[in-house]
C-alpha cells in the first residue's frame, strides 16, 4: 500500500536546495508525485511544496523527518512534513449568520474538507443553530461583552490548547479578536470578510457599496493578524451585481461568495498549499 | 424602411408615466422593441430606456420629440431621444500607454463602437503613436505642466466646443483634470482606472497590490467628477492573479482588463444605456 | 400597506401592448416598480415582466386579473399575474448525491428561495439522508426499476396532483423521466446537468472530460422536455480546471457549480423571471 | 549578468528524475528559480518545467544541453532546453476577420508576446488589411480553392521551412488544413475556435447557439491535429450572454473571447508552459 506525504518548506534562495531535497527523498525510497516551487525574486525567498509517495509499508513519518532534517536544516529552512492521512484538528467559530458554518460542515461530512472538526464555538447559544445537524460535535457557547472579552478569549485559548487545535476558522464570527489572541493564533486562524471595489470601512458595508453603485461584490479569506482584515490573503472572488440589487440582495449574493471563498481557503490550508511570505502568501494550485 | 429611436428618461416615481409614454409612442405610430425600467425604491426615482421603431419614413426626430415632450414635461422628467442613426461625437485622450487607444480605434473601425471619433488629444507628440494607424483623425498635442495646466485645459475645452464633442474618453490619459474642467464635462467624460481588493492610493498601485498579495486585479470605468476616481461607476471587472505574478505581469494583465472594461463602458454610454442616479448609475443591459 | 404583484405575458409583437397594459394598471391604482420587456425580432414575439404595487389594501388579485384580462385577451397574450406573497409549491426529487438537495433546503430555510417545499421524493430510502434535517417535510420513497417505471411515475404524478405542485425540481435525480411524464410537467420541471466544452454523451462524463483535457467544467439548468437534457436553458455557469484535476476533483468542483446554478434557476423561476420562447428562454435579470 | 533558461521534459514516472535533473543543474552552476512538476497518475507519465539562472557569462546553451543530456537520456525523456533570450519564429495565418491578427501584432509590438513574427499568410490579398500597420512584415497571399489546395499547402509548408518557423498561429484562418499538413505541423500549430454549451457542428455556429438559447459563449485554443477542432486543448474561456444577444452580438462578444484566449495560448506556448500529454495538455501556470 502506498503512503503519501507532503513536504513544504521555505528558505533563502541558494543553489542546491531542490537537488538536496529530492536526493534525500530518493534515498528514503520515495517518489515525487507533485511538486511546485516558487522563487520570490523580489525577496530572495524560496518556497516549495513536494508531494511524494512511498511503497515501504513500514516507513514512518518520523523516519521521513529524520531523513529530510539534515538537508533542510543545512539550508536553514522552515519546514513541515505531513502524512496525507493526518487530518488537521479544526475549531469553527460562528455567530448568528450560519451560512459559512453550514457549508463547512457539509463539505466536512462529504469528505471534501479532510479535517477533524473538534468543536464549534459561538457567542450565541446552541438554539440559534437548531436547523443544523451538529451531531456529536462539542458546542461551546462563549458569550462576550466588552467587559468579559479578556476572559472569553482566555476560555477560547483554553479550548484551542485542550483540543490541540491546528486551525481556527472564523466562519462569519462577528467578534473582533484582540491583538494578543490574533498574535497567538498567527498562521492558524482563517477569517472571511466581504470585499468591494472600492473598499468600505465601518458598519453596513453592503449598504455603503449599494450607495456607491459598485458593480462587483466579493469576499476575501485571509489569515488573521493583529491588523484586522489585513492579514495575508489566501483566496478572493467576486460576482457581478447591478443597479437592481438592493442592499438585501447584495447581502444574499455575498453569502454565496463568502462560503465558497472560505471553503476554498480552508481546503488549501488543510492540504498544505498555503505558505505565508511576509504580508502575502504563496498559494500552490490544487 | 424602419427608423429606430431610443428614449431615456428619469423622473420622480409617480403612477402613470409608463402608460403615458407608451401611449404617446403609440399615437406617433411607433412600436416598442425593447424597454427596461427601474424604480429606485430607496430614492423614489424612476429610470427608463425605451427603444422603438417607426415605419413612417417621413417621421422626423423633431416630430417624435414634439409628440413626447408634453407627457415627459408633465412628469418633470429629464429625457433624451436619439435616432440610432445618430452617432455621438467622441474625443479620445491618451498618454504614453496606448493599449486603450488602440483598442477603441479598432472597435470603432469594425463598427463595434457606433461613434464618430472627431479627434485625439495627447500630452505627448504624435511620434509616440507611430505604430498606430491614425488615418485622417485630427491629432492634437497638448503638453501640460503645472504652470500651463489652466491654459492647456482651456485649449482642450476649446476643442470640445469646436468639435461639438458629445463624449470625452480618457483612454489612460495620465493627467488629473481640474475640478473646474471635471464639472464642465460632467456626465460626458469617461475614465478608466485600476481597481484592487483592497484598494490602494498613491503611486505604483500594481506594486502595492503585489506587496499586499492580492489575488484579483481589476478595472473600473466611471464618469469623471471633481472627486478623482470616485465618480459614478459604469462597469467593473477583475481577473485572478497569483503569487507568480510580478508587478510587471500585473501591469500586463491589468492592460487587458482596462481596455475591455473601458470599451464596454463606452459602448453602453453610446447606446443610451447608462443613466446617472446621484452618485451611482443605472446601467441597462445590452 | 403595499401589495406587490408580478404580471408576465408574451404575445405577438403588435403596437400598443405596453400602452394598453400600463394604462390598465394605472386605472387599477397600481404603480409599476420594475419592468423588463423583450421583443424577439427574429420570431416577432414580445415578452414582458411587470412588477407593480398597489396601496389599496382591499385590492384582490381577482380584481387585478379582471382588470387586466380584457387588454391581454385582446392581444391574445399568454399571461399570469401573481402576488409576491403567493409562494410556489415545490416538490424536490433527489437520488444519492445530496449536494443540491441540501443547498435548496438551506436556501429555503433562510428565505432566499421564496417557496413552500411540499415534499421530497427519492428513489432511495430516507436513511440515505440521515445527516440532513428534513424536519416535518413529507418524504416519499419511490424506488424504480425498468419494470416498475410506469407505475413509479404514476405515483409521482399522483403526488404532483395531490400536493398541487407548481414546480418539480430534479436536484440531481438520476432517473430519466419518460417522454410522457416530461410532457406532462412541461414548463414546471427544472433539471440540472453537467456541461463541458466540448460536450460528452454517455456515462462518466467527468472522466470523459478529464481524458479530453477540458479546461472548463460547467453546469446547465433547464426545463425538462422529452428531449433529455435538451430543454430550454435557464442558467449556465462554468469554472476553470487544470491538468491537476483528477476526475474526482472535477466531480467535486462540479458539485459546487451544480448547486449554485440550480439554485439560481429555481430562484428565477419562482420570481416569474423565466418565460419560455420556443426552444429557448427569456430570463429577466434579478 | 544573469542568463535564464527553461528546461521542459516528460518521461515515464520513475524515482530519481527530479533529483538527477536538479543535481545536474547544480553541477552546471545553475539556480532553479521556478519549477512545476506534474505526475499524471492515470498514465504514469511525469512532466516538468524548470526555469533556472546562471551567473556564468560564458555558459553556452550547448554546454547546458551537454550537461543535462546524460541524465535525461537515462530516463528516456523527451526534452527541450531554451534560453529565455531565444524567441520563437512565428508565422501568423489569417482570413478576412482580422481581430485576432490585430491583437497578436499589438501584443507582439508591446513585447507582451516574446516572439519574432516572420511573416503573415492569408488567403486574401493584402488590401484586406489596409488599416493594420504591417510594417516590414513579409505578407504572403496564398489564395486557395478546392483544386489548388494541395498546391497552396505545399507553398505554405515551403514558407514554414524557409523561415524556419517554430509556431504557426491560425488567427481565425478560415480554411481547414489537410490531414497531411496537420500531421506535419503537429505540436507547432495553434488554432482558435468558438465553443458553446452544448457544442454545435456545422455552419453559422453563433446562429445555432442563439436558436438554442445558450447563456454562455466561449472559445478554445488548441493544437491542430488531423481531427479538426479536436486537438489537445490549451486554453478555454467563456462569457455570459442573454436572450437580448442577437447572433450579431454573439459574434461581437465571441471576437473578444477569441482574441484573448488565442493570445493566452500563444503566450503559454512561447514560454514553454504547454506540454502535450496524449490527447490532452499539461499547462503550467504563468
Amino acid at each position: 500500500m502506498t503512503h503519501s506525504y507532503v513536504l513544504t518548506f521555505s528558505c533563502d534562495d541558494e543553489p542546491g536546495i531542490v537537488s538536496a531535497a529530492s536526493t534525500a527523498l530518493l534515498q528514503l525510497g520515495c517518489t515525487i508525485t507533485d511538486a511546485q516551487h516558487f522563487d520570490d525574486q523580489l525577496t530572495g525567498r524560496f518556497f516549495s511544496r513536494i508531494q511524494f509517495d512511498t511503497v515501504r509499508a513500514d516507513l514512518e513519518k518520523s523516519e521521513v523527518s529524520a531523513g529530510l532534517s539534515p538537508v533542510l536544516t543545512s539550508f536553514d529552512a522552515t519546514w513541515t512534513v505531513t502524512s496525507t492521512d493526518e487530518r488537521m484538528r479544526v475549531l469553527i467559530m460562528a455567530s448568528k449568520l450560519d451560512h459559512c458554518l453550514v457549508d463547512l460542515l457539509y463539505r466536512w461530512r462529504t469528505g471534501e474538507l479532510p479535517m477533524d472538526v473538534v468543536g464549534i464555538v459561538s457567542n450565541h447559544p446552541r438554539e440559534v443553530y437548531q436547523n443544523i445537524d451538529l451531531g456529536d460535535l462539542p458546542f461551546h457557547h462563549l458569550p462576550v461583552t466588552k467587559d468579559t472579552k479578556a476572559d472569553q478569549e482566555a476560555k477560547l485559548l483554553g479550548l484551542v490548547d485542550e483540543y490541540r487545535v491546528d486551525l481556527v476558522v472564523l466562519a462569519r464570527y462577528m467578534q473582533i479578536l484582540s491583538d494578543d489572541l490574533s498574535a497567538k493564533l498567527a498562521g492558524r486562524c482563517i477569517n472571511i470578510h466581504h470585499s468591494f471595489l472600492p473598499g468600505f470601512k465601518g458598519a453596513k458595508p453592503y449598504h455603503q457599496a449599494h450607495a456607491r453603485g459598485v458593480k462587483l461584490i466579493g469576499a476575501t479569506a485571509h489569515y488573521v493578524t493583529g491588523d484586522l482584515d489585513e492579514g495575508p490573503i489566501i483566496i478572493q472572488d467576486v460576482e457581478p451585481v447591478t443597479h437592481r440589487d438592493t442592499p438585501d440582495q447584495l447581502v444574499r449574493k455575498g453569502r454565496d461568495i463568502e462560503r465558497r471563498v472560505l471553503a476554498a481557503a480552508v481546503r488549501h490550508h488543510l492540504t498544505g498549499r498555503v505558505l505565508t511570505n511576509g504580508s502575502t502568501t504563496v498559494v500552490f494550485a490544487d
